[in-house]
């Protein structure tokens, strides 16, 4: 039984997993941010309130993978950087190991986590090389090249929400730069061009109250999946930015597939038609076909891969 | 001691290498890309003739390394595409094992052998991590990550020179896309510019005639080291170009060096400023900063690399 730990900023996940990726117990928390070593107690203390859940204990657990919300030195075991003060340069590892006795504590950034979970729990049958991305409130990217998790010098490989997509209209990006491909395809960046357009738009913007839901990314797809003609451009030009920046990631890493998660990913049958057309037109042919696919692990993507950590750190 | 053939479209270079690098003799001939079996077979007689030189004897070369104008399948030793007709399919490896009698023979794709020959002949001291990348008539590229080459699904990893870099008045690429890398900032791109420009203007075209210089990116070099004002702008043009590539390989990769080599590799000093600027603007803090540097192995650096392949396959 494999423990795992996936800290976002928002929520805290906390489970059990087997090593076919079923989740055996699971709790989840308002992430308090306040204090680091506060916070890696209380998830120690919901890993063991669900390992007593499945009559089980700790020392049953082979070990525990933890999810970091930022940049994580995994040979350090510990946090680069992350927008909560105090919560760098702190070794995760060794504290956890203190908190839950036990020796396997592993930690790694979620993206990075979720590939990993890809080669364990999804579709490590089908594919041996793939670009993972997170499309989300922001896009992350991990990949994995003949099994293998692709670091890069810092650990920092796969970065695609930041190329480039758009030069001649950028739009500023939370990082900072401008047509980065998070400003133009995340899910924010969706639920900003939807609230535009319902703004411009009366008719457009009734059509939410119509079906009781707020203005954003994911009810705007389902106002296209009804076939309304504004929601669907919102998803197409979104598609083609994705196009590009996937684009790129296809010309440098040959992969098989793009495998797609989070939010605006489960969207992703709205957009794979757009999406492989500005491939075919931007892409040498040679690297083609690839698959633009949705990931195999659905919602729990990320404790899976916390979960993973544990199988493939002792590979 | 090595043997090394560099089988380009245009010249084949076969030598031998000692072990730190060094070429021991050197022959250069025209491609002959009629018949590739009849293309080995003189190959192989002119590295007999390489040992001769040097008091050797074929059996005491530790291996040969070959580069393949194309697509390379490394594992079955053979080109998978190629634009000479007749040249795909054939087992190199098997050929060359039987004309040569050496069984270590390994075949690999020009920019992917210059990347493996700066792990060994190279600036291997200083990274671990780099994006390789040939600016010459066309744009090559190939990354290592922990010094190990990534080869991606079948091979074609690394494939810089066709990402898009112009999207709203992008140049017709060799490739058929438009908007490559290649098509913006290649050592053809850059004469295409300067015709042009030379076309246009009387004063900048007889500047040419008077270094009596052939009008082209490396007379132009020239002339923008000689401070001319309109031979720096095509460069600096070019270098906005390499900058948002180079911008994308380091997103993804996270590498600690871009290294260049290819005849427009020689003028990097003309662009390292202005690719620097742009990199500070489109890519993440965090991933910066990355030396952009040229190659330490020179002009031999495919025949190098050739060499490399044996040792870099040993390993």
């Amino acid at each position: 039984m494999l423990g795992a730990i996936d800290i976002g900023g928002t929520k805290t996940g906390i489970g059990i997993v087997d090593a076919e990726g079923k989740i055996l117990s699971y709790h989840q928390r308002t992430t308090d941010t306040s204090e680091l070593s506060t916070w890696l107690r209380i998830c120690t203390e919901q890993l063991e309130d669900c390992a007593r859940e499945i009559n089980c204990r700790m020392e049953d657990l082979e070990g525990v993978g933890i999810n970091l919300p930022g940049m994580v030195d995994t040979n350090r075991g510990l946090l680069l950087a992350c927008s909560y003060p105090g919560w760098t340069q702190k070794p995760v590892v060794r504290i956890m190991k203190e908190l839950t006795g036990i020796e396997k504590i592993y930690v790694e950034n979620d993206v990075n986590s979720c590939a990993i979970g890809e080669m364990y729990f999804g579709l490590q049958e089908k594919y041996k090389d793939f670009l993972w991305m997170t499309v989300s409130t922001g896009i992350g990217g991990a990949m994995v090249s003949n099994r293998q998790l692709i670091r890069g010098a810092w650990g920092c490989a796969g970065e695609i929400g930041h190329v480039k997509v758009e030069y001649n209209d950028p739009k500023l990006c939370a990082c900072g730069g401008k047509g980065c491909l998070e400003a133009h395809a995340s899910g924010t960046a969706i639920t900003n061009e939807v609230l535009l357009r319902a703004k411009l738009d009366s008719e457009f913007n009734a059509l939410f109250e119509g079906i009781h839901e707020p203005i954003n990314a994911k009810s705007c797809a389902m106002l296209a999946r009804e076939g309304n003609q504004t929601a669907n451009e919102i998803y197409q030009r979104a598609a083609v930015y994705l196009g590009r920046g996937i684009g790129y990631g296809i010309s440098l890493f040959n992969p098989q597939a793009v495998i797609i998660g989070g939010g605006v990913g489960m969207s992703l049958d709205l957009m794979t038609e757009e999406i492989e057309a500005v491939l075919a037109n931007t892409v040498n042919k040679s690297l083609l076909p690839v698959d633009i696919v949705p990931t195999k692990m659905g919602y729990m993507g990320a404790l899976l891969g916390a979960a993973a950590l544990v199988l493939y750190n002792q590979k």
